[in-house]
């Protein structure tokens, strides 16, 4: 029997300002990545993410992003290799203290955002945040896009790594997300997103925005929590997987 | 032979920012705590403070403090319990992480500036940090002011503490420490400094501001780094100590 | 006829954080305090909710708080009185660039949240804001509690004051607001909140939670913007006073 | 006679954080360019740079920079231009209202920074920029590298612009100054800045690394205040500049 693991990012609330209704979604996924101060969440947010996460046993991972609030992390800032690997390296240390303070382990690391996209491109940022995460434990599993360079740079390194495909996104021809700022970057309705998952699982390819299909490599597929539809696109890709028997557990 | 810890707070640059003459101090101190970005201190600042660190074999220590980098940690903010506990948690896992990465492990924590002083008077604010540290790892030493709530905290929950004395600070007469705001604060000539310093360590006595002695416990003397005169105070300390066939060793 | 104003804070977004309904709520008030980017706002917000308000006639006002973004300017933190008087004048310089940007005149300043609180029972801290806001603009009113240091501080530094009273928020036996983690510091009912206005407005009298009754001075009914019901209680309110004969406007 | 201005970024302080000399650099200098908070300063900072330039009676103006202070302002980071216009808005007003409370008016807007050399070549961030300058005070001068698109962007506003060079940056063959990673950027020997400030002043040209002369326009020369020789370089520049019968004024 196929099986998959559903990962979605949780505790991007921040102080009294509130988004995602992370209760909710920890019903759906069997994955968590957690922010960690930098481009949302905050000591406290993380805290209780953590202990929530941990106590329905999902897998737990450290969602490191660029120190922009303001921007939620989503702007493209130039950063030196040395600083991110710093700002990794702590963000993973921060988030850890809380997951080993509940009794758990963290399982695993995903970038968030630009760091997450221009490292997908860029190896340089790519190699500077495995390594991070290598140094911070080499046990830990290191998620990044399918056929990415961030994958890339994991293998190289020595860590074990996740291959992400996404729900309610679209695939450009070389395998990279459509940019938010693009139209058409985002899959709009739910079932469209369910089937886009369920051919990525039972067919290992993706359809690009230019028409043509691309193989991918679906080893956990990330659904969004913070639309206010994150709730229904959950449901409908748990359904529509559930229905043509893909388990759905984590990895 | 009488032997006593010297530590200093360090690392408390923050992007352009200087402050502080580390390296130069690290020849004459035993052990450092490393601000971990909430008071002072950036990623980039930490891994380079504690390599640096690491590479003398000096102890070290998380110094986490308040989300007030404009106040440097001095400024008095209400928060509760819990949003102690997580902020101490938060930035002892941060540094720790940096500290594992440069294969050393972290060896005490010591709360900065504000955080420091109320909870040196405030049962519950030590608790709580306290908790925290034994959260992120109960082998972990806890630095607080001789015979405050601090280091009774300490205690309590289960940690091993080491007792802080002052050299450039002046007492009170219930043993906390003049606040800065106060004319006579510090001690404003690194002889007398020395001199309070050989007394602390030989007799555990300190003469208040009142004129009156009272018991103190030893363990380690703080020598602070952010004054233009650090270097000076540190070699008169020094001096003063191996003049009087004390020896300088970490804990 | 009797007239009142009715004001609520808002732009109290920030980033992608979301805070508050604006656009819906501008429909029942008439003035309108706009937060300067410290405690929550960013530039962005802050041009929007100018053009806004502008738009529609409102009166526009700065409401400069704490930099403390994560407490939301609601925790306590000893400033002294001349970094207070700095902070304000920049967060009022700051919003009235964008309000005269958008062709109109900045009307009032609002302290927000511990700022005003502190300074509503500590003349020093009053004092500070008041000579702020007239430095900035000796035209400009100046809001604050009903019979507290804040409205005294302006009469004294020379502002013309308004006089605020609280829809949803209890009074104490010295005309303090309950303080928020107080059990019963807000009125959880619409209709209740809607007669304690009108009892405020016609009688000029509030009833304590120690159930006697004081006088206050009702030239302006502050609404909150931040709650769940917000819409719900501004409807309510503008509904008993329009049925009582009391017409609402600005100052 | 000819005359030149001389223009210091100052205000670069950041609470306990030292950088730069203002005050012995103030006595060298004809105008000064504040920061507003966001790459460095704060508001109390602000009011003291401010009330020393305005005793002075120099050209007091706003140096608006990207919310980066660890950065310092240096960072590349892609803004929108409403985002932009936003930014620089908020940051004229803040520092306007300290100027007009120390009696004096603000009289220049210069970027500071990654927003200065972005906007010098990508016409869309030097209109957002200027528009937001002239929407608060169309009668400020607006700085900008000679020859660039921000001195373009200012005059199709409709402002008067300050052409400025650099005493102490090397020149690119296309009249953009080398980036501050590159070797070479910086002019390392106070004699040879002085040099070239002498060219530039009487002789509108400057030698490029490329070793081609190209024109200028030289209406202020910016002597950097963060270096720790700063003050050396600005009395070579003054010598050198009055041996040559130049007279130093403000615009």
């Amino acid at each position: 029997m196929v099986s998959i693991d559903l990962n979605c990012d949780m505790g991007e609330r921040f102080g009294a300002f509130s988004i995602g209704q992370d209760e909710a979604l920890m019903e759906y996924v069997t994955s968590v990545n957690i922010a960690c101060g930098f481009h949302a969440g905050d000591p406290s947010v993380m805290r209780k993410t953590v202990r929530a996460a941990a106590k329905k046993g999902l897998a737990i991972g450290a969602h490191p992003g660029y120190p922009d609030l303001q921007g939620f992390g989503r702007r493209d800032i130039i950063f030196s290799s040395e600083e991110i690997y710093d700002m990794v390296l702590y963000q993973v240390g921060a988030l850890r203290a809380f997951v080993e303070a509940a009794g758990s382990a963290l399982y695993h690391v995903k970038p968030h955002g630009a760091l997450y996209n221009l490292a997908a491109k860029e190896s340089s940022l790519a190699s500077a945040i495995a390594q991070a995460v290598y140094d911070a434990d080499k046990n830990l599993r290191f998620v990044g896009l399918s056929g990415s360079e961030l994958t890339k740079a994991g293998v190289t390194v020595g860590l074990q790594t996740i291959s992400e495909v996404f729900a309610d996104r679209t695939y450009q021809r070389d395998g990279t997300l459509t940019p938010r700022a693009q139209h058409g970057a985002l899959i709009e309705n739910e079932n469209e997103a369910a089937q886009q998952v369920l051919t990525m699982v039972l067919r290992k390819k993706v359809r690009t925005t230019s028409g043509s299909e691309i193989a991918i490599l679906p080893e956990s597929v990330c659904i969004h929590g913070d639309g206010k539809n994150a709730l229904a696109y959950a449901k409908a890709i748990v359904k529509e997987l559930k229905a043509n028997h893909v388990s759905i557990a984590r990895p």
